[in-house]
């Protein structure tokens, strides 16, 4: 018999809230309700506790609770994310019996096919997609889901600057011609890449597709981004995307606004946090906003604006 | 006059609770009482709150008020990470006179010089040092300061194995020299980078220096890391780490007692963050472990072990 | 009709080694070889020549590019790595009726299934593949394939000096019993985490399988690594790197010899390169060695040594 | 006396070209020309190649000699970075007596002061420098030097495509007011960060300053960046992109003319590497272009056009 010494008692009867694996890459193969089954490429993350009288974790276990879930489900293959990782962090609690508490973190990416704005060629988007699942022997769980994707922000403070010059320059202009031309035209600024997040919790009688959480984000910038652009969807691109100029606060605002919208009957006490990053043209740095709120709270500051 | 389109009301009255600037790159010269002032690259996160009738905050003036309070220190160069920080998050409420709140994280790599373990040969370890800071209008603060580090680990369950192997092969010797030679010798195991990490919080009347951290993290590994090692220096290395063989569980629970130790006056309050994440010689993944607690929480699960 | 400023004339008449796009992530249905056609999420990035008289390339033609080979996979799926990318370097020319030569430089990942070594329980290997192929419009090509992968590497230096230490602490013993016990057990050294990496040409007439690839640098390092090991498993493994220690000088020269074996009827100017890197794990340092030659000259260094 | 087992024979008698050590950081004062000398962190890799009948290499010879050439920079501070890197492959050829070649290379962070465009405050910019440097015991020598810094890039045929649109929107009016009006706006693009590249070889009789390289750098897109921007700055810049818009072909043929016109003086065969990578605002992929050619290459090319 080989000896185990992860059961001997340690020196230094500490607990500890997370013992786990980091960086675990599998295939999977499941429903992000987004037309049909994907095959992603995950990565796991996978944690338990550990009670002050047990010097170690056998973490082997974990990874074999990531692999009994993976492998059953190539006998019934079509499962959401959450319900993926919330069986792993069940089949967690079973095989570290001394366990309280599981935690499974995953993230894949999604290579979604879409169509250009004018040419309707088909095209690819890039999109991230997590679960974060915690369970506890009580009963105690909570699940969120999340998606991560790019888009292009113009600057509102940089277009009406430039705006206000404009007028100075052509001010010999009639008045009334003046505003038809700039409302008629995209008034230049500075734009960028910009990443907007939401991670929405999700219960057993709240269930949001990730299909929706992709539509949202993508609609809260000033335009979406595209692989493929021939020259008049490229035209098509920029032309909205100044018709649109968005800071970050802007960004998480609309995301926020469209979370109440589309989940009217999210229970109050769903948690959302919402990001959006925009990787600034004009400067090193990068500029973000976040939100952290129940949808109630949402609800209650917009008042009756949705 | 150019237009300010930040100060208008937003469309949705959503209050955000970050909006800020990330990555912001700087020399900093700083005390982190490890001797003598030392010059850091740091990067600062900056942040503050926004209410729901602001449509942005003004970011230049976050940028502006990082600069005001490193330029000071050109006159008056000697402090603290957290006193610096702590100065930049109350400039960021003085020049965003709307926010409740406001947020200030810097990271700085610092790099030291020590003596490698036998032929005292000067080499140096790079550190990686970080300081959060949240400071509110209303007067709360909350401030830490954190050191992580690079050093190795030894695996115990692996050793017990090769020991119990080992035992085996030359059963055919007398059960005492089969004992001397094994306590005698160091027994093979994988050993691998290991990175450690303690976050502690700071107060006005509790200020701990980052090289007691430094020393506790170094420390709790089953060896330190040099750059550079002579033959003597790498079997002396070698050894020791064979010697002292842990887990990540291991290394969390050394930190958790030693800084109860050495932090004997410390508020009972006290918040302390430990992390060790093993970069696993024989598997692809990571292996962690962490504990968040308050030094009170430690010293009542320590008892009198301490 | 909407302008097209590619075709301009430029002010500054200098032409271009290389214009194009980095980082398209597409999913490909290919055969490694290795078994079966295998889904990888893959890396390209494709590149074209430019003339001094033309002030742009019309990059959205590149992306139309790779997509029209990937989708012609889709009518008849299996084609090796190279056979793809060297019709995407096809299609470049195609589609860029100005360019002499074109570039496609691929990167995916595969994940592997294998068995444990003393359980045999099924357990994975993350794996990268390349392809870098350049072909001219005179008909000049050149293509290399590659395979990169982790595995374990134990320190013979380390293991020598920990060696001569034990003889002089077990000096009292005889010296055929102390052979024999130095002989059975493994010697303690420091081990660490280990990159194999190997390109090599292919022609028409030499299409090595990356398969062999995989094989070699495998076989290359003191052990391979696993992500799931049982403990009979994890004695094993630690067992095999300690007898087989290995420097990076020396994983470089068995990748070396191993090629010359098993490819022996490839053609004398196949140009190779290897590259071992270890993530030392008593340094913050790498450590890495490497060698470009052809199959020619390390048959001639190696002589009748393989 | 401890054994050395580098310096033993090895089964397979193949030479190595490169073995060394990566990712040395250190603190280094040096003179990059640019007022006055400046402290980096540098990152240094380091490489000597090896004989066919030698098992290893002593790498910790290569960090002494690190160690040895920086220190002497206490005595004698003063160094070009092309010096510094050259001295330690000087001193890796002496230190290694088995080595034919030695290889040294160097990145740093250079942070730098300058002041915004209009309203002239101080602000900072972090800038890449890079030095690569082959000794041959022969006498061989090859020195490069580089810098690598981020901009802004307008994309000029997406503001053609909007140029045309507009010149249709606003076609009733007279066609000199039209033109006026488009000539005096900017017209909106899309608009990102982009990264300018040079690497020169540097020779005993041709030195070029790190401070012209950045300055051609800078000057090759559109807009260089800023990190502070006060309203005013903001508007000069987005005026300033969009009056120059800018493919990354057309940064590459501005930085090959500048380097044309700047090192007049220049060695005909002198080597420069130039690159430019654009971050795509509009798409998920970057776009880059590359030259690589001798000074005399760019001068015929160029013809009478510098």
């Amino acid at each position: 018999m080989l000896p185990d010494i992860q059961v001997l008692k340690p020196n230094i009867p500490v607990k500890l809230n997370r013992v786990g694996v980091t960086g675990i890459k599998k295939i999977v193969e499941v429903d992000v309700r987004y037309r049909r089954p994907v095959i992603l490429i995950s990565i796991f993350d996978v944690f338990i506790d550990l009670p002050p009288n047990l010097k170690g974790a056998n973490l082997s276990r974990s990874l074999e609770a990531v692999d009994e879930v993976l492998d059953s489900l190539t006998k019934k293959p079509v499962k959401r994310v959450e319900d993926l990782c919330m069986e792993i962090a069940d089949e967690l609690l079973k095989r570290h019996d001394y366990a309280e508490r599981s935690e499974v973190r995953m993230r894949s990416e999604l290579i979604l096919t879409k169509k250009t704005p004018v040419t309707r060629q088909r095209t690819q988007e890039v999109i991230s997609i997590t679960c974060d699942a915690i369970k506890a022997r009580n009963g105690y769980k909570k699940v969120f889901i999340g998606a991560e994707l790019y888009g292009v922000t113009a600057c509102p403070c940089g277009q009406e600057l430039v705006k206000a010059r404009i007028e100075e320059i052509l001010k010999d202009l009639k008045r009334d011609e003046l505003r038809r031309i700039i409302d008629s035209i995209p008034i230049a600024t500075h734009n960028q890449r910009g990443k907007a997040s939401i991670k929405i919790e999700v219960r057993d009688e709240f269930s949001p597709r990730i299909e929706d959480l992709i539509e949202i984000a993508r609609s809260s910038m000033s335009s979406e981004m595209y692989e493929l652009l021939k020259r008049e969807d490229e035209l098509e691109v920029i032309w909205k995307l100044h018709k649109n100029p968005r800071f970050v606060e802007d960004c998480v605002r609309i995301m926020a606004r469209e979370v109440v919208k589309r989940f009217e009957k999210a229970p109050p006490d769903i948690l959302v946090i919402f990001r959006q990053e925009n990787e600034e043209s004009i400067h090193q740095h990068n500029v973000i906003a976040e939100r952290i709120a129940t949808i109630e709270e949402l609800r209650r500051e917009m008042g009756g604006d949705v």
